[in-house]
């Protein structure tokens, strides 16, 4: 009960943030974590995540069940216990409708421009997951073919997904995908984004672990170094990508 | 007195929220319930919205006559009782110059595309009213045929007006307006928001209960399902569109 | 000595919402007021003006001269003298670079049309000024030929200033000018800010008392209602423009 | 120590200011000061910025190792402890990747045009330094060649670096720089930012100490006063670029 209360603190925080860093308004959003005796929690259906208390959160069983008799868990909880039945290495979600992703997905278009080393170099890319309607049984399924190699989606027409190890993590590279959208957005407006080379793409893409899409980015035209193996002296000694 | 008193300091608090989300600036916007008793309470003129106490807003009849001897009442005023008197179901009302939706009512464009779930499946769309001099007896008539079927209206180089059960109803439809106008103008930019179907869009309205402003939309081509009844299973479980 | 105690308090909360909201960085910005006693409170130069405390504020004499010993004043002291002089009704100064407000003045662009009725209704409109250096002798004399009839500027590649009777009213007048220029820069670019009929635009200049600007701003063409005379029934009950 | 100790508080200040002004985001940025006997404090690797407090920061040796047996550095030591060793003036050191400024750093555009006098007057111009892998031994290297004449730098596809006499020096610094970037993309997309005149850009560059970089700029075709000498009257009392 003890570590749930640190978890429900952090999901109110989160919240907070969320909504004041402008990721949501009205009742969207809605964030998870899976506790260590794989119950879920869960935010409320139907209220500003904003405002969220502690108390507010709802447990539910590992199959979506409301355990306790307060609100309404929310209704995208069964996209939620679909990744966590997948991905057993995940224990938080964060879904919110951050402006420029949100855009991204409504034009139709994915974050899959090497263009950014924080990005390549952690999360890969972003995909865009197919439409299906929000809190319906179709919607996890639009991640089925993505959820083993990706950690954040922009969902088509709906907004974005992410997961990690806690909800500082999932919230942080939810924030981190809303400002590569906007950072590719104004310079694609000023002339175009600039792609990495081919050869810095891949050893940051080998460096974070995820050479698995290498065929899923949009590389630039060849620049004469696409199939270099890593640098030499610049990277021996890099200390990830924490900053 | 303490039901009002409790909404005065509801008013207050969404006055500040406006402001601090910049969705008015100087002495704009303005905010109104109606109390059990039918009496209005509407924030004062001239003053920033922002740093309203409970004990600034004004008793009015439901005519809009100044029932106390307090600063003088919104110029929109008369704006506001006609709502209350077209709609038995409205209890708050919200007007505000949120910057993409204002700039839409300045370019003279309605917010009536199918593009975001969120939208068409709980305001179904945001339509534009005509322009009438802010303040005047003829404002009110611009919404006369729209008021029986919409929630939320951009009113024509003017702003946006909601409508809701409460105040935070009201400004969290205002808040979904500003973000829908956002993401539909960075959208459009970077190649054009894409419609959801025909079958989804008509689905979402059905759910809303606003199937009878369907004709009010402009849908994308036909997709050839757009005579379609509901889907077969990802509808049957949802849980509405509260996130 | 208390009445100028409560305007140095209030100064330095303008100063924090012209940084908390943006209008101005680093060291940008200035800030004075004309005291009872015709000597000029003016914010101190080379510091962040959102951490400003009261007793960080100088006093100068009506030409600027510092009588107390502390820091030294804005080094726009010139500018806000040359003010005062010119115009004894006005009694507080703001001068920032908010962001869209400053762009069109670095894109040589005045705000003269007549797009927003909250504008025309109250500013007229916002004429831009020459270009002289920031803190120079010359700066003055771009205004002079502009001062007597308007209320706010864009200083050409410099940003704005406004004028008012308290430095709440000059800091609104701040930021409503950089609304309408966020809202028109928005509107033009997704397909173009509709102006308001010249019969609405005339009423509303009549209305604030700025007929001495209807020959500055750029009328749309014309729309056969250009000669009118005000409406019949919409204004005579108007409460004038403050929401 | 407690010279120490009120570095540390600045320095979690900053940090704070970083993030709630949206320069940063996740685990992104850095800050760093070099203390009064050459040691260098800097922020710690692998969290957000925004939520540091005084103890959290860590010791290094003017080579960047680490003095005590806390949190891992900033990936970004081996920048920061080149840039001492350059710049002896130098004593604090803001690494950010605000949202315009990274765009142009990502589109492979220098903020090189005289356009703003307080960019001009100040900082002069910002250049653009060449890509290298994000904590990579090549980072420093790219500095190499600017480091001499300039207080901050685009660094190509990935942010911004500042240095100044103080931490809060260099963040204003950051905050000029990501305000003159949004600036210019707005103008340039109203019909274009237009240029200072030759002759008030030396001018300002001369006040500033910086006409080594004049053949660094992009200067507007000639305007005919491309070789003038520094005006007459309006110079003689400048206060200098403080506002």
């Amino acid at each position: 009960m003890n570590a749930s209360l640190l978890i429900r603190a952090e999901m109110a925080e989160i919240g907070r943030r969320l909504y004041e860093r402008n990721h949501i308004c009205g009742t969207e959003g809605n964030l998870s974590a899976r506790l260590p005796d794989g119950k879920i929690l869960i935010t409320p259906s139907g209220v500003n995540k904003g405002y969220l208390k502690p108390g507010d959160m709802i447990i539910c069983s590992a199959d979506g069940e409301k355990l306790d008799d307060t609100c309404e868990p929310s209704s995208e909880m069964k996209l939620h216990t679909a990744i966590y039945k997948w991905r057993k290495d995940v224990t938080a979600i964060c879904h919110a409708h951050p402006i420029y992703a949100t855009a991204y997905s409504v034009a139709g278009i994915s974050l899959n421009r090497p263009v950014l080393p924080e990005i390549v170099g952690t999360l890969g890319a972003i995909p865009l997951a197919g439409y299906a309607s929000p809190g319906s049984t179709d919607l996890p399924g639009t991640l089925a073919d993505l959820i083993d190699r990706y950690d954040a989606y922009l969902l088509k027409s709906h907004g974005v997904l992410t997961v990690g190890k806690s909800l500082e993590d999932a919230f942080n590279k939810l924030e981190l995908v809303e400002r590569f959208a906007r950072i590719l957005f104004i310079a694609d407006r000023m002339g175009g984004a600039k792609p990495l080379s081919t050869k810095e793409t891949k050893r940051l893409l080998r460096e974070a672990g995820r050479m698995n899409i290498v065929g899923e980015l949009e590389f630039p035209p060849d620049d004469g170094k696409g199939s270099a193996s890593a640098p030499k002296k610049s990277t021996s000694d890099r200390a990830g990508y924490r900053q």
